[in-house]
């Protein structure tokens, strides 16, 4: 079942860009893993915030995704640059008002 | 700029799937008012929500939408059986590892 996970990223001061740099970075690995949309955003409102928003063919192939080591490798990367609040959600697609 | 509103919508006891149902209805105005994705779901570790995320032209074109007539007509049916809690957040898009 398709799946939706939705997420914020607490990031240090002055380090937004480089986190969405990181996380914007062009990836294969996520298609061949079941990854259908990954989009990343900022807010101005919540500057020290990185948001992600990912539809995946399963909770299972997103689960597995984090062990792909272009993944872990992005994560790494990423770590020093957060400052710990994390936020976000996940469910299951039931249907949408675009298809039939 | 494309943009993402993503949410969680709090219902009555017993009244997920008639919310669910309200959301899901096929509506052609939404793609007319440049909604690019429009995810509905649930998880069963919160079964009293049901979420949302979509994905817009623009916060200009979400905005707008909510002023449609087919739009009203359903938050106004599905209004009822919601419980009260919101939350969510809105973002810009910058980019995507998925795309160049």
């Amino acid at each position: 079942m398709t799946f939706v996970n939705v997420g914020t990223l607490g990031v240090h001061p002055g380090a937004r860009d480089a986190v969405v740099a990181i996380l914007t970075r062009r990836n294969r690995d996520l298609e061949t893993a079941g990854c259908l949309l990954y989009e990343v955003g900022v807010n101005d409102d919540a500057p020290d915030t990185v948001f992600v928003a990912e539809l995946w063919v399963s909770a299972e192939a997103h689960q597995a995704s984090l062990q792909l080591d272009s993944v872990r490798a992005a994560i790494a990367e990423a770590m020093p640059l957060l400052s710990g609040p994390m936020d976000g959600y996940r469910f299951a697609v039931t249907g949408s008002p675009l298809r039939e």
